[in-house]
This record gives C-alpha cells, sequence and structure tokens, in this order.
C-alpha cells in the first residue's frame, strides 16, 4: 500500500470513529482513559523493552545525551504518563455542555451546545509520553485522533498505540479513535496534513521548522505554536526586587521552554539601580547577558546586542537586555520583536499596568509575575495540548475546551421565519 | 507598482493600523460608524452616480437582470446600508470584555480579555452594501479589514471605500483600517491571501469556486462558509401540520439562501399520510420534488433523485425527498450528504430530539422550527459577517464575537513559579 493510500484509509477511518466517540458518554471515556493508567503501569516492562530499541538506535546515531534523556520511557515518566491520564479523567467532560440558552423575539429558545472538533491530526517530534498526553486529551473532548510522532520514537510510540486501543476497546469505544501512523516518512507527514475530507485540524508540535513546514503545506486547518520570545518590561517605579526575583525566575527556572524570558527591557530611569542588581543575580546563575549601548554603559564588559538577539527564542542561559526611554518604546519593541507568546510588566503604576495589559498583543500578559506562568496547568486549564500563538480558535494554552467548538441549538414549537 | 508591491503595501498600512485601532475606545469606534451613516445618506447621489458606471458596465456585458438588481445602490439599498450601521453602533462593543477572572492556588488572579484578531482579508463578491456591512462589523471589533470586493462593483466600492476613510478621519481613527482593494485583478486576491506576515484571517464570501480557491491557496487562516445542503425530517408521530408549514417556509420563503431547504426526510410510517399534504402545500408553491422510489410510490408521476440530488445546494424551487426506516437512517444520510450548516426535526419523542439534536454536527439544529433561523440577526448575534460551516474558531453565524478571539491576563504580587 502506498503511503497516500494508507493516510487516507487511517484517515477514513478516524473519521467514522469520530462519529461514535461524539456520542460517547462521560464514563465510557474516563473508564478507558483509567484503564490506559492501569495498562500503562501493567505492562511497564514490555513498553521499556521496545522503547529500549528507541534508546539503543538513538545511540547508535550518536544523538545527544540530553535528548536521549527525553526520549526515555523511565519508571518516573510512566507513572507520569499513568498519573496525567488519571487526571484528565478527573476533569469536567466539555461535551454536550450548553450555555447562552435564551428566547428570541420569534419564540425559539436558542443556546450553544459544546461539542469536539471532529477529527485532529497531532504531529509531534518530542518524547514519546506526549502520545499519551495528546490520546488523552483528545479522548476526553471526543475527537478522534491520528498521532505522528517522530521518526526516533517509532518503537516506543507504536506499544503505547497498542496499549490505548486495548483501552478504547475494553472501554467498548471505537478502537480506531486514537490511531498512531505507523511509519516514519515524511510523506506521510504531507499526506496527512492535505485531508481536509476527512481532518477537523491540525496540531504541530516541535521545532520552528516542523511547524512551517506543517503551516505552508497543510491544507487542513493549523493550530500553531510558533516560537516564544518573552519579555520582561521593569517600569518606572517599579519594585526592582521583585524585578530581579521574576526575571531570575522567567530565565533560569527552565532555560528550555517556551515560557522562558528572552529579552529583558529596563525604563532608563531605573536602569542605574536595577541592571547592576539584576546582572548579579543572573550572572551567578550562568547567564549570559547581552545588552544595548546604553546597557553596556551600566554593564562594562558585556557582549554587544546586535539586531538578531532581539527576536531570538535563545532557549539557553542568555539574556537580551534593553533600555528604553519610556513604556511606549517598550510597547513598541514588543510589537516588532515579540512572538505573541508572553510579556510581563514589573510595575507600581496603574495607568501604565492598565495599557501594558490592554496594549500587548500577547496570548498571556502579566502584571507583577513571571512569565513563566503561561502553562495550562498554572492558568486553570487542567492539562494543555500546546500553546497557541496563533489567534485564531485559540490564543494561548490549549485545554479541552480549545479542543472543541460550540453549535448553536434551537428548541421551537413550530416556528417559521416571518422576517425575510 | 506590482500588484504584489501594492498588496504587501496595502497590508502593511493595515496591520500599522490595526494597533491603532485595537486601542481606540468605544466611543470613537461608535462615532465613526454613525458619521458614516450620515455621510452615505448625505452622499447618496454621489454615490449613484458611481454605482451606475457598475450598473452601465453590467448591461453592456449582458448581466442577468436578478444579478443587476443586486448591483444597484437603489434609495432603499442606501438606507439599509445606513440603518445598518447605526445598529452595529448601539451593540455593546466586545473589546476589552475581561471573563472567568479567577484566583489560582499560586496567587495569581487570572482571566480571559475579549481582543480583536488584528487584520482581516475580506474578499466578496457579491453586492456593493457588503462592503459597508463589512467595514462596520470589522471597525466596531477593533479589526482592521482589507476589502476585496467584485470586479463588477468595483466604481460603487471605490466611492463607499473613499466615504468611510472620510468618516474614520473624522472620529480621529486610522484612515488606513479600512482599505478598499484598488484594482479588479485576481492576482491581487491571490497575493492578499498568502500575506501572512500581516494578516490574521481571511473571508471569502461568494460562491463555492471563491471559497475552494481561498482555501486551497490561502497561507493566512480562513474562516470559510461552503454551501447549505439544509435537511429537515420529520420524526414518526410529529405533528404532519407543522412539518408542512415549516418545510413551505424553509424552501419557498427565500430559495436563493443558504440556510433554505433542501432535502426533506421522511420517516416511513408518516409517509402515506404526509408525502401528499406536502405535495400539495409545496407544488402549488411552485416547488419540483425529486423522489427516492419509496416517495414516487406515495407521489407517482414525479421525477425520480438520482445521486446529485442528496448533496445538492439547488438554491431554486426544488426539492429532494427520501424516506427513511428510521432515525438512524435519517442520522446516516445528514452525516453522508449533508454540509454542516442547519438541520431540523418535526418531533414529539423526548429521546429522538435529543438524539438528533446531539448527534447532528451542524453549525445549526432546529428541533420544530425552520431552518430558516440560521442567521446572525436570528440567533442574537446582532449582525453577521457570514455563516461558518467549519468548525475551528467559529461555526455558525459570526457576529462581533466571533470576529474577536480572547487572551489570557493575570495580576500578580511578585509571584514567581515554583513547580517546574
Amino acid at each position: 500500500m502506498t503511503v497516500s493510500a494508507m493516510m487516507i484509509e487511517l484517515a477514513r477511518e478516524a473519521k467514522a470513529a469520530a462519529r461514535g466517540l461524539a456520542r460517547a458518554g462521560t464514563e465510557a471515556k474516563n473508564r478507558a482513559l483509567l484503564d490506559l493508567a492501569g495498562r500503562i503501569e501493567a505492562e511497564r516492562a514490555a513498553l521499556q523493552t521496545e522503547n529500549e530499541k528507541d534508546v539503543a538506535q538513538a545511540r547508535i546515531e550518536g544523538m545527544a545525551p540530553a535528548l536521549i534523556d527525553r526520549l526515555m520511557l523511565s519508571d518516573k515518566v510512566i507513572g507520569q504518563m499513568a498519573g496525567g491520564l488519571r487526571e484528565v479523567a478527573a476533569l469536567s467532560d466539555p461535551v454536550g455542555q450548553v450555555s447562552d440558552m435564551k428566547y428570541r423575539p420569534s419564540g425559539i429558545q436558542v443556546g450553544r451546545m459544546r461539542i469536539p472538533l471532529g477529527v485532529i491530526g497531532f504531529i509531534y517530534e518530542s518524547r514519546p509520553n506526549v502520545t499519551v498526553d495528546a490520546a488523552g486529551l483528545c479522548l476526553k473532548s471526543g475527537n478522534a485522533v491520528i498521532l505522528k510522532g517522530g521518526r526516533e520514537a517509532i518503537h516506543s510510540n507504536q506499544a503505547l498505540g497498542r496499549l490505548i486501543g486495548q483501552s478504547l476497546e475494553a472501554a467498548g469505544l471505537p478502537p480506531r479513535a486514537v490511531q498512531v501512523v505507523p511509519t516514519t516518512d515524511r510523506a506521510a507527514t504531507l499526506e496527512l496534513i492535505r485531508l481536509d475530507e476527512y481532518l477537523d485540524v491540525v496540531i504541530p508540535r516541535g521545532g520552528e521548522g516542523l511547524i512551517r513546514f506543517v503551516a505552508e503545506n497543510a491544507r487542513v486547518p493549523v493550530l500553531k505554536h510558533y516560537k516564544g520570545t518573552c519579555h520582561l518590561y521593569v517600569d518606572q517605579g517599579g519594585d526592582l526586587e521583585m524585578a530581579v526575583r521574576i526575571a531570575h525566575n522567567a530565565k533560569v527556572q527552565r532555560p528550555g521552554v517556551c515560557n522562558a524570558l528572552e529579552t529583558l527591557l529596563v525604563h532608563q530611569a531605573e536602569a542605574d539601580a536595577f541592571l547592576p542588581l539584576a546582572a548579579q543575580t543572573l550572572e551567578a546563575a550562568g547567564v549570559e547577558l547581552r545588552g544595548c549601548p546604553e546597557t553596556l554603559k551600566r554593564l562594562p564588559g558585556r557582549k554587544a546586542a546586535v539586531e538578531e538577539d532581539w527576536p531570538a527564542e535563545y532557549l539557553d542561559l542568555i539574556l537580551a537586555v534593553r533600555v528604553v526611554q519610556y513604556l511606549d518604546e517598550a510597547l513598541d519593541h514588543i510589537a516588532r520583536y515579540g512572538s505573541k507568546h508572553t510579556e510581563a510588566i514589573v510595575t507600581r503604576d496603574y495607568d501604565r499596568a492598565r495599557r501594558f495589559l490592554t496594549e500587548v498583543d500577547s496570548s498571556l500578559v502579566l502584571v507583577n509575575a513571571s512569565t513563566r506562568f503561561n502553562d495550562g496547568g498554572e492558568l486553570g486549564l487542567g492539562a494543555e495540548i500546546g500553546i497557541s500563538t496563533s489567534k485564531l480558535h485559540a490564543f494561548g494554552p490549549m485545554g479541552l475546551d480549545e479542543l472543541t467548538t460550540t453549535k448553536f441549538i434551537a428548541f421551537g414549537s413550530g416556528q417559521i421565519r416571518r422576517r425575510a
């Protein structure tokens, strides 16, 4: 069978399964989630045997130790997968929720009912545990999903896919509601993202290269997560110790993630006092500072920032620093170089806090708190399948609600439309 | 200047204007809307002079009288445009609305703020009054918009665009927030829908050919409105007189619109009684019936429906009729041939009403009411820019809320993230 025929077959099966899953009750979906959690724990040894094949291949290919670490289904990671599924089972089911029900002048009663999107294509590069996390969220939200993981995790993903299928079947749900693409061929991805007859949305999660490839070639709508070039603006009169604490947390706690701080903007009135204080704490934590000329006046000897530093997502212990004359310059800088992900201000001023909140066009805007809070769990969504930096459908972390949509429903007693 | 350079220039200007418009207060936006309403009425003669150029050209090209009718800016249409703008001014401003504000365990307080999408590309074929309707909705929702109307209305659209620019300027808003593309070149459309660096969404409105062209070539996300193949299912035990009344309204009131009825499904137990009753009323109104074999047994002499009739959007006084054995067959028929637009059931049965509402995957599902209610005004959105039949972002009529999105906002007092 050609890759093209195989993907059409998968997509057709997914669409048929989606209808059954959309009808499924909360109890059956939760039963499948809890069954899968138990099954993953029970089959730990078998999973790790399959995972070892991927790890061995990665070692042969000379993969970096940090990446091999992310590939491994350790006891801890297996525990986290099972725990994550139990958390998703405990979340309330979005499907079927009805809101805004009201009578219209015509006499019909109109509301909105939350429904699954249908069939989701999820394309990812990273760790095999994402296979289970994504399957759990899609299942709970009533969506069929086609999972296309990375080449390097193929054995692990296949093994997890088999367990998922068994749990669906055990709960009386369509086993093809979750399918793992059984090939590492990139042509399969290209095929998948063009099947707009069967798929309702594609969610790519991975490096910028993958996201661009999907965005440029997809015929199916895409929910994409580009990079996070996150900013902290230290306002005139802001609490400087708080600003240092937030900058340190945002830059140092997990420098490799999308909500980590990449650029620090400082009001000129605070530059003399703040920059040495910040440099001391950040440099002690191993952060390399790259400053604008005004920054370097206060922090001589540091590296000069060049134009490429301002839009950079370092994902590393590097921080670009710029002194600005006033709030508007900070807002212009963010509008020009930011990635609409997460920006924060440290301020004591009511008007400037309000302007920053209103005018910054990012998926999360914070006053006096760390950019690291841009996360489904921290914002109260329960769990997330990614963070959208495009504004259509979802902007920010995508949880169960973001994997659904609403349709209108209307109750009548024979009404016809009078007004043409 | 090449078409490509011109479109990039328009898009760049739109993006700059969008930032200013997003900040604009409700009062300034309403001032512009009301100013435009007055200006359109005051400039009626000048508008009609420009419109006459389009109409004269259309006559030379032999356009059908019904289409020339839609092209004309009659006194009535001018009154409707002005009235529509005053209605939009009276709607509440969605921008800046904050919802779901709550404290998280970390101590930050998180909510969602409604914000404009940014820059909208609106591509349409039809009547020049759509230029003003779309401009009004985009302006009120804080979005910059680039309007690409049909070739046949170019003089009318340019004249309306000039008035819109004057009203924006009079209200102190960025005059480039609404721009009418000053060419009829189709290359301009192709260029526009690929400018994902500047545009946030493209909304095509028109025939299936236009929508497909945009969906297949766009790099910018598309909110599309394909066809409406709407169904009415007459359930066993349903009120047959009500069913006839609804079928008549849905088919006959305005056969050329997307929420008009195209297929009638009848439970076999009601076929003997219902079909002659329905045929009498519908045929008296000039409707041609095309039936399945079971239908033709009850209505001999009518045309037989062929496979192509089931997915057809006739937009005309033609109705496909099929007898089904039970509800599931009706649901299967709708899933297979429907267009996710609007479906209705006539029933007295609680369980079947509930199943139909839940299981039909359409933007509006009705019990005992006409499909003609799928309209922004009738459903309570105030005004609409189109009806989305794709599920992402918006499903069903798109009003002011659907032209916006939400970002997360968070208030803290120095919180940093503890959990890594």
